[in-house]
């Protein structure tokens, strides 16, 4: 039995500062792939769509957004362990500090978690016939949901965009958020008051007296990974989206100590993780998230030691596996614009028998000669399915 | 008037073991062309999806399986000449050998095609308002028709696909199947009991005692090839099939004496006809077989000699021709997995004045750095309409 291994190393892309992070990285695994398979370029969405990590994760993993994607929240709650049911509206939530109308710290002076945990017991509480339930994460991070009859998606985020900070409520954006929009900001009048009276405020120059929402989601039940494609995966990952994101799929979820999503997880735990998933999946999904931090900031230095560390930490023992690796990028995020942005991804394909092209070197301008061509991410799947020999036949 | 000829050679596709039959054939002609024409890679359905010879052919010729195709029984019934009426539902039909409730021989001990057209005259029958038509074709294979009001191709196939051999009868898959499950199941009992009584089925140790039905098919006319797009067209192949899918479209049909769909057809008549044909038609599709035949008996020599002679005694007389040369392939078979595969297919296209790239044998590595870069199945029949000049324009 063939299985594949599908490493998305998160905002993998850049642009040239006259090199790219990959193309400035010491790299030889990566290169001995690229040399040893076949290369492309891929558009996670289509060509020069800016994708948020969310959207691009269900794309590659053969789930079109437009059919089962409403909003982060959802996706969210389901990667810090909550419970959702359909109908349900989830969010991504922040503690913040508010000062009137004006948010003054969206991170209410980034918050503590042990402390950020200790007000969560403030934040649940039932408006008319809606339940609010609430899970803190990290610091000030958590996700809330709201479930009860005739909820909605179509309201505003009550965390400002404005750099002003002016705070505005939540507003319906079409006539079935109205209920919605309604509840939020009677939550949100309430939990202020609870917040501001609580003990583990008092004292703090930046009080967490507010929990703002936004990426609101509603929530559906989608069919199953293994049922659509006939094989079973498994999700190995650090941060709560892509954990959230393979559940909403059906993926198994190994939880790998050490693997914390930021620059410092413990790749090589990852790696063990991985070849010891393979003796019980066909299929195995490898996040790494610390190249699209690094971006965000504006790391170049940063980003190009992460790939270093992937490729001397992890593709080793990715290599000796046994499975069919496939490499590439949710989306771009260069450094030069501390953002996602639309550019292609580097696609690298490896393994027995596959046909292979003259392209030496992983990396943003080698791939533009890969046999593979400019790929979009809705192809992924039927990518992996046919390299491990578990495409359903079109026809007969 | 220019003219196009596509030559389809199926399964044409292969993975480097490590190289594949097209690298290793001796073919001067195939690689004239790839130097003097233009080349790329085709996915006869979308990037990696694994076709059946039905819907790649239907995709190629400029009919969307997704509107024109519901199962590959009324192509094969198209094939053997027998008429359909909209409404019908048409099956691929095989004797077979059942004892009990267990199929022992799917191909009833290779019956020979004499005794299985004697038995032929067993299985029409009238069931309630539903005629039963059968035709046989060569050894243990046939094409069923049911006609009659309210038939559907909603059924599951009485040919079991559990290699333990099995046999359940027919189910409908929605409420519509249910009549048309019901006639064949009874028509399955009648069948039964008429052959295992028959006098040719007397004395053999493996007696086709039963007709086995799959790829259920409801039949539709549809818009002809000429009235869609402008140009007369007209078939030349050896496998019942491939004259469905043209029956079915409305390109004419040219038997050829000694074209057996099989690695020994006469290739030299094959091209006769083409030549000729040309005087009368703007479009030749001409099929060659014998290519996927060996990728499913995993025999890479015999994949590479029927290449060799595709080369020697089709192309020359082809490139002699005068028309435009359109070469590729329906999907890939390759002989490492004795199967379909979702991998590309080589394309070439040759002709006065077109465009060259820099690719100069045509084979699956080569081909990806060809000019025409990656196509899909329903790029051909613009590609040919452009090529010959008989586009219609969108827009003015």
């Amino acid at each position: 039995m063939k299985k594949a291994i599908l490493l998305i190393i998160d905002g993998l892309g850049d642009l040239p500062t006259p090199k790219t992070p990959l193309q400035a990285a010491k790299k030889p695994h990566f290169d001995k792939l690229a040399k040893e398979g076949i290369t492309g370029l891929l558009s996670p969405i289509s060509p020069f769509v800016v994708p948020g990590s969310d959207v691009a994760h269900l794309n590659l993993l053969g789930y079109d957004p437009l059919v089962y994607y409403d909003g982060r929240g959802p996706l969210e709650a389901l990667g810090l362990g909550m419970d959702l049911k359909p109908g349900d509206v989830a969010f991504r939530a922040n503690y913040a500090t508010i000062d009137g109308e004006t948010v003054t710290d969206r991170r209410a002076g980034r918050i503590d978690t042990q402390t950020a945990s200790a007000l969560s017991k403030y934040v649940p509480m039932k408006i008319d016939d809606v339940e609010v339930l609430f899970k803190n994460s990290a610091e000030h991070r958590g996700a809330l949901i709201l479930r009860g009859p005739g909820l909605s998606s179509k309201i505003t985020p009550t965390d400002p965009h404005d750099p002003s900070g002016h705070f505005e409520g939540a507003h319906a954006t079409s006539k079935e958020g109205a209920k919605t929009a309604r509840i939020i900001n009677e939550f949100t009048s309430a939990v202020r008051i609870r917040l501001s009276q609580a003990v583990e405020n008092q004292g703090r120059q930046k009080p967490a007296n507010i929990v703002l929402l936004r990426g609101a989601g509603s929530f559906n039940t989608a069919p199953s990974f293994s049922t659509r494609f006939g094989i079973s995966g498994v999700c190995i990952a650090g941060g709560a989206l892509y954990k959230g994101v393979s559940k909403f799929i059906g993926l198994d979820i190994i939880d790998v100590p050490g693997a914390t999503g930021d620059k410092n997880t413990d790749l090589k735990a990852k790696a063990r993780a991985t070849i010891s998933a393979l003796s019980n999946y066909d299929f195995v999904f490898l996040h790494v998230k610390g190249c699209d931090s690094a971006g965000h900031d504006g790391k170049f230095d940063e980003k190009k030691k992460m790939l270093e560390r992937i490729d001397k930490e992890l593709l080793p023992s990715l290599i000796k596996s046994g499975a069919y690796l496939i490499i590439t990028g949710d989306h771009s995020t260069p450094c030069s614009r501390k953002a996602h942005s639309g550019h292609e991804v580097p696609l690298l394909v490896w393994g027995d028998s596959e046909r292979i092209d003259g392209v030496k070197k992983f990396d943003e301008i080698s791939c533009m000669a890969g046999g593979l061509g400019h790929l979009q991410g809705k192809d992924v799947l039927p990518l992996i399915l046919n390299l491990i020999e578990k495409s359903k036949k079109y026809g007969s």
